[in-house]
């Protein structure tokens, strides 16, 4: 039987066995109650779960709700269920943040990454107006099979990084910024126009899926 | 010396050494004395050059400039010159696109593919309204290690690609469509918010940085 | 006289008798005063009755004022008098939705085509990154004469359940999504380009409309 | 075999026996060759087959490569063959357009809608700053099972007829305008807001889609 | 001395001399102190007096401070001041709306017009969807000088009260609508592509705007 | 009979007698030979008529089908028939421009006063950034009854003559700039969101829907 | 070493030294946490340190943890530490707004021009619709060697106090405004627009940027 | 008299006197006849006269009708009558573009800011991708007082160089690029949201308003 049906959600018990992932649940827009029934369920088969974007108090309620061994991350919003640990990445995989207004999404990136058995170095705080900061980690860099790197605002970063590293390097744009930002739009606008051949984009503040990605091509 | 200076163009003969891939001209907005001026220096020394973009008018003049060689794709507008054909890709690397009118992207990203050293499986015509023409074709699908898809009008198909196979999909939203589709924009907004996790997306139309960033995942 | 002035609006008693159907509020940006006005005269007068889009406390104030046979469904905001159960439609309408989070629109659509005489059959949950959830329900979908389907972020389902059917598909794209969804319009510009001929749109997260035009094409 | 391979493109022979429609081909994007390619394939296995948006000097080496009996259409820059002429429509089908300017879009819809077996009554130039034109012509609106409208610039029409007819209205903004119509988006939103319960939308010039979709329902 | 300044604001008790019309305090954005501050001054020199958009909280805070004969119009968040009636207008002037949500807005429009001494027929509720409405008060809409027209979703009611007049028709979109209405840029665009030529456009929901310059069209 | 149907227009006899105004005709999007067709009837039985936006090709053919008279206006595009020369403006109209290249729209706006039987006072070349010229014509645009103002660009003219005059000014923005002017987007938006509260505004570019306001104002 | 890594945030104590100018921390999306400890290190080794947006309740718990000295400005967000008030500004520097709504971004360019060293004259409440209060201010204005200018709504202040004066003027655009100001972008598109020569734009609300390269205009 | 009236242009004697620059005619959008007699009238009286965005066939025409030391530009469309080469600026002003298409660009600020007097360091195709270049190229830049830099796609230079310097930087951002660029938009978002505090913005391709603005820094 390929899923179950709880009425409002089916639940897929397949992914895992096939894709050897964690099963995520995208918990924003869904009641918390979605989210424990949804959450119990595979928790009971799967050996690593994910939610992600889940506000403050429904927090609280559904850890409640889950065995203990849920670490619930404040700043991205993320509660995980880490059971099964084996490392499945070849080498090493750097998330890199432009601000400290970008750090949520980072750590969205950095706990997927880590959940599908990456070893990851985060380095924080490196935008592009002091690039002397950006090339005293240029070694950490390109030590790494593949980077994703979290920018908003004019989201210039990731085209600086990839021209740096010869690895993929996967663009997360960010929604910090304000006025002219309009939300993320001129960081993801910037990252897809990027004058480095290696630079690919991901959803304004994906960092779950820029995670995901990032670990499927450190296993090849 | 890190680069050859031209005036209006400083030519880099560091990168195919750094990197091991092809040196690069995007045409577009170039003028044939220019393009010609970098691509001679650059065919002097590089095994692989690209140009990409190239109007029929213009391509004719350069490739009359150029060794003979020197491939012309009316198509996509691109002229290739391939001496080193070493095998750089691990696997298969598949080209898919939604309809007829997608091709140009297409061939722009399996050309380049092949220049960086790949085998590339092209499937064409293959939209989500005509699922079982996709499904027919989903062993290719999952034979590959990495997929490009284009798509222009809703550009649906890399989320079901997506959901196929396991590998990274590039997904290149093409300006294929006409009233909403808005030159592609459609395509590239359902493309950023694919359901699919193994989805990321290069800028519309932008075949080469597709099959660039593919070949650099297919050599890992 | 076709309708009675309460000043702030013109209650259209005709309505019902003129085509068959139920009497609807919108209920977003009326004060309840104002609802519980306009929903007295025609509770009166007419035997199906909706209200739309009514925010948790003014629903509960609402219905304190209405007759007791009013329902009142929390995910939606809808509230429904259910007097008349007339079957109207011809053969089955399927409501179908992508993911949890589109439960709320599919909702309208529901409770809409419920109210004007028609068997619903609600399939939920069944996203294109997950082709064989949709190919299982592929009967259920066949034996419609019309399909709602509601979809938020790249908002493709239509265009694959389009290629599967052969009625009228009338796509509902959602806010569903965050980042480039920009609230519902990817999805929006998806269905529109949708490759599928057989895919007709109404506006963003309007389930009721839906609802309303697949009735009148289940009558026909 | 459900559909034969040219490369560029995959013909679809089943569709035909599959839905009892034509074969249709859009040619805008697709090289004259390609065209003439597709249509002969087509035109040999059945009966009825419809280009859409052909440039006017394709037009010509186009219908010179097909059977005599294919017609072109200026305006529209619509082909047609129409060999099977067995009436589907189960009453009369009405075409309208705000103004002389969007006869093209209508056009393509009446040829459309004609091909899969209706009777149009087409009515042209009845804006809604002439209200009166618009009365005059209610009965043949009111007479009809379906009503395709087309409208540029405000795209108030589709509302307006809403409000006089029950059938279903199938609403094509056209990109009829200057300055503010922003090439039909100003008509595309307005008819996604319609006020009138039975619009629903299509893509902006869609006047292939419009009729598509009418002759389903037509069919009902 | 033209102006009196404040600091944080300079009040010009000119305007009123040189254009014989009420003072007018913009309340959006503005402390409950600096209103009362201008205001008071105002107040002091000036018969007739417009606050507008003033929040419900601040509106009691400051009609608190202004002299009793205030009146406050919850529904607009208008505060008035109204001690010379005299009548400036030559004829009467309409004041329409197409839906129930629209009258906050009709409403700043309606006490501006009385303020500058116009006799104002307000007519709410006759959107375009149901023409008997908007036919059965063509009258009152002939017999007037100028009509102001308040519509939001689709904005069509302007054009078609644009062909049954022959004075000028000022059209202000409201933000009144969901979805790809755009909190009323489908509404704005609509009006600024009317095809009756005899609409001109405020901003959304520029109430005021459309009643004062109405008014300065009947004085002539 | 209120109007005559050519087929592809309904022209309409009426509207002369109705409003006593000018027969229109909006040539873009019209082939000449439609143009000519309606031209000649209007032409038969109407004392003015106006054609606007035809292109230069075009010009010459449909002035060799119509009467001597026809006055061509090359900047604009507009072609005039003016045999009623009565006055029906109570005072003189001002035409104002920003800059040289604005005066094509300054010029359809200036013709189609003039036909609607008013003096225009036509000041060109007067950009706030040189705010002197401005206030030299000041007595000019004082001793008008109405102000067309047409500006490209920022659109900033029109805030500023409103300031200076106590009439309606008509704010016409033009496609005249480049990059962020957006085709005249930024001139449009400045202009709706004027300062000055006697400023209302008419399509990008609407040079006559300005004159034929401004003409209904100045006869009342 | 260059800078300090607080983990979060690396804090850089070079850039006093080595452009003579004070620290600063964008407060918007940062924690009180983030900002006490980042403000303290720096407050340690400054002399001036400026956070700018933070909004009410944060800035009570900051200000609790700095220096006594510590200014606190409730209208733009700001907190200043002024320890060194050398004037480094060879001439007076001007920061001019639009209206009463526009005080506080004018407020936060004023604060970081006075903190770098400079005398600030502000004239506030000039708008454009009233000429004669911006010309009673012409010899302020001429006076100064940079020019600051806020301006919400159409934003053509700058255009018109880059007409009057030669030195550089920076425009910011502030998000004041409603409708069709789209939250700055109609004065952002205004600025970028502008006939003035001399005029140079920043990011929406951006005052601190504009007092900033202000400061750096008036030192050299 | 401060201003000859040509009728369609006030050619202004005054400013040259008044600010000691050079007079300017925007071409684009001008007639060749316009350009020749303004340009005449100016050649007589200035010393310095520069003419912009002249298409090659009217730059023939112009440049014949215009004194022989005129000289043409066929990349940026620029004409330039350089008499009075007097020394203003105070040191030396750098003009850097990122790639070779942004040189029509770059080069219209070059040539503006030579006419007024700077000696100009041109420093090209140093784009963000390729550091190494930007960073052989510091001591130019910090050697400047001012610097413009011109970059399309992205468009993250100008935040890289003003990291670098502590001059202002004056981004210019360029309509180079394709799909997601948006004709310069997504460079114009990315300058706007610069996190470096010393860039400020003009519009896209306004390679004059740059080198306008530089020049005017350079002489304080």
């Amino acid at each position: 039987m390929p899923f179950e049906d709880l009425g409002f959600a089916k639940v897929d018990h397949h992914r895992a066995i096939r894709h050897g992932i964690p099963e995520v649940i995208f918990g924003k827009g869904k009641t918390p109650e979605q989210i424990i029934a949804i959450a119990s369920r595979l928790s009971d088969q799967a050996h690593n779960v994910l939610i992600t974007r889940v506000d403050p108090d429904a927090a609280t309620r559904i850890c409640g709700a889950l065995p203990t061994e849920a670490e619930h991350f404040p700043l991205s919003g993320a509660i995980r269920i880490w059971r099964d640990r084996t490392v499945h990445g070849k080498g090493k995989l750097a998330v890199v943040c432009a601000g400290t207004t970008d750090i949520p999404v980072a750590e969205e990136a950095q706990i997927t990454a880590e959940l599908m058995g990456n070893e990851v170095d985060a380095i924080y705080d490196i935008g592009v107006a002091g690039i002397h900061r950006l090339m005293q980690n240029r070694e950490r860099l390109t030590a790494s099979r593949v980077v994703v790197v979290c920018a908003g605002m004019e989201g210039a970063l990731p085209s600086v990084v990839g021209g740096l590293v010869s690895c993929p390097v996967i663009a997360v744009p960010t929604s910090v910024g304000y006025g002219a930002s309009f939300h993320g739009l001129a960081a993801l606008l910037g990252m897809l126009n990027s004058c480095a051949s290696n630079v690919i984009v991901v959803n304004i503040d994906n960092g779950f899926g820029a995670g995901y990605v990032a670990s499927l091509i450190n296993r090849m």
